[in-house]
């Protein structure tokens, strides 16, 4: 049987590519599952400093998985309960993405849409293959992108994220760019290259102090300006109070480079 | 005696005129009460998916009517009584258009300042006509723009809201596309064009789930993002529920049209 | 001894030098303390009507005195209470200069690096020298930008403050400008006019408007939409019954100079 979300650790990156390229990577129980228990894992886990998510195939990943959402219709309910569990998983993938300890790395390739934007979205970085198309096309048949549409309308400016969300239409990725849903994109042929550089870049940083500093990112963002500076303050005390910190910061000064454990 | 909001409703799109040209259709009493009517009429109005908001004449709004104020001062409270009512009024049309059930797409031409450069922030989508010119530029007469402060704040970066409402310094088109306040610039003879080809599109769509999305996207900006996926989760629930987004997907993963009534 | 804030007034504008260029005008104690007690006063000072923060030397600031906290650990708490106060002394500057009266223009050159980075983001405008370079770059030390993260997660996109935050890397005017840190840059040797030409143009509109609208900005940012507009349209109430605003509108509606005291 073949693994549907392959993980490679490599130096304290740890890759996860999901692997059902024969349905766009879609989103099905099995794969929200298998992102489930990464997360779970990669939130116990301190040896993985940096993640890189990415897709097998043609596709990043194109969204929820129809051909089993209309088979959930089948319940007695229609469907309902089985919908809303599955919204419910979705959610908490995309927030666990958020949530992980360690930065994470979107790599989007051919297609990133509906939940697969999503996806990219939630992601704290994203770089991109040169002519992906980003698309929340879930109203072209009927099934407007509301869960979506939290992580994009988050990312965007909101009249852009709301022509995307009723035009069903896709942009790509030098747009993709300007509007804030990517870093940047890099030709096709050097995305794992460069996916991996920069995850590099961030495996080389004090793990603490990146634990910190992205535990704080999204909840400070929620926060009034006097709370998310207190949060923010009492960060900085933590940070401050570590021990590689201080020879972190000698180093500087001492214009060396900083005696940190690998 | 002419009409000063024209409606023009063509194949479940609603075009509205403001039509004061001789006053740059200043945001008047009568105007704003014009504009209540029909924004309290389309919300019960199912036969309506989208609608175009435009001006007639040279300019597609100029902002409060100036004249009028200036009169309310009579008053033996000097104005102060009748300016809370008129600010009241005119947040009401802004959310208003923000709550309608249907996307409105702003088609501004010429100018677009003040309460009028509000309204184009407060629509959904905007399509300007090239050379355009915004402006929240109240302060140039010692009334600073703060109502319209609250749209534009919440579509276009701060520091560059914070520049626009302290100078009063006009934006043209390619500078109002970049910042987000606009979707794009047609050449001016194609406006009408540009945003009829828009709301054809919108209009495509399953109208309910656009009514779904749409009921979730500003609302869903104000909470946490715990709450955001809370709501969003039961919208999706409500769309996947419809008959006709069963059809829809029904129809795509039988690489068929769907079958949804006109 | 040579101060180590200067300030210059001319013509309601303050200018406030940070003047440690030997520390690259690095946030010391001392030089917070001199920030806060020039945002005391002009807290109070009717007769300033913009203020302008600008550095001596090469740089415009290089963040906290790393020196100074490093010294801070000799206290029998490893410094923890030091630097609880310390990361508050500088927030309550920070949020100072956001609920000041009057705009704050900061004109950065050379670098602006971690808290320094903060201050270009925490002024309610920037103007540069063209090559600025802006970094948040704690985390090169191990000492995580949670403080600065606070200002600029609310002033540039999220995935690139991110990218900021956790790669360390600088980026440049042109990319400041189009991510909403900066207004613009202008050529180094134009700094210090293109700072006074913004400064002048502001001083030039009714204080008192200014005052009500940047009492507001942050403030509604922080509300949902219908707290922002009862707000604002209270704001609205108090301006138009300004003496000074009945005679701008009126000398607008009379098409001649409005008749205001310098």
């Amino acid at each position: 049987m073949t693994e549907i979300l392959l993980r490679d650790d490599t130096r304290g990156v740890a890759i996860l590519t999901m692997n059902a390229p024969e349905r766009l990577n879609a989103l099905s129980d099995a794969m929200l599952a298998a992102l489930q228990d990464q997360i779970d894992a990669l939130a116990e886990d301190r040896d993985t400093r940096v993640v890189i998510l990415k897709g097998a195939g043609k596709a990043f990943c194109a969204g929820h998985d129809l051909k089993e959402m209309q088979a959930g219709r089948q319940a007695l309910d229609g469907g309902k309960a089985y919908f809303a569990d599955l919204f419910a998983r979705c959610a908490r993938v995309m927030t666990g993405l958020m949530r992980l300890p360690q930065p994470v790395i979107a790599a989007p390739h051919g297609i990133a849409t509906a939940a697969g934007c999503q996806l990219v979205a939630s992601c704290d970085l994203a770089v991109a293959a040169e002519g992906t198309r980003f698309g929340v096309n879930g109203v072209n048949i009927g099934l407007f992108c509301s869960t979506p549409m939290v992580a994009l309308t988050r990312t965007i400016p909101r009249k852009h994220a709301f022509e995307m969300l009723t035009t069903g239409q896709f942009i790509e990725t030098g747009r993709a760019e300007a509007l804030g849903l990517i870093n940047r994109a890099v030709p096709a042929d050097m995305l794992d290259d460069a996916a991996w550089r920069l995850a590099e870049t961030l495996a080389g940083k004090l793990s603490p102090a990146l634990r910190v500093g992205k535990g704080l990112f999204y909840d400070q963002l929620e926060q009034g300006i006097d709370a998310a500076y207190a949060m923010a303050g009492a960060a900085m005390v933590e940070n401050m109070m570590l021990s590689e910190t201080e020879e972190g910061i000698g180093a500087f000064l001492e214009k060396r480079p900083p005696a940190w454990q690998a």
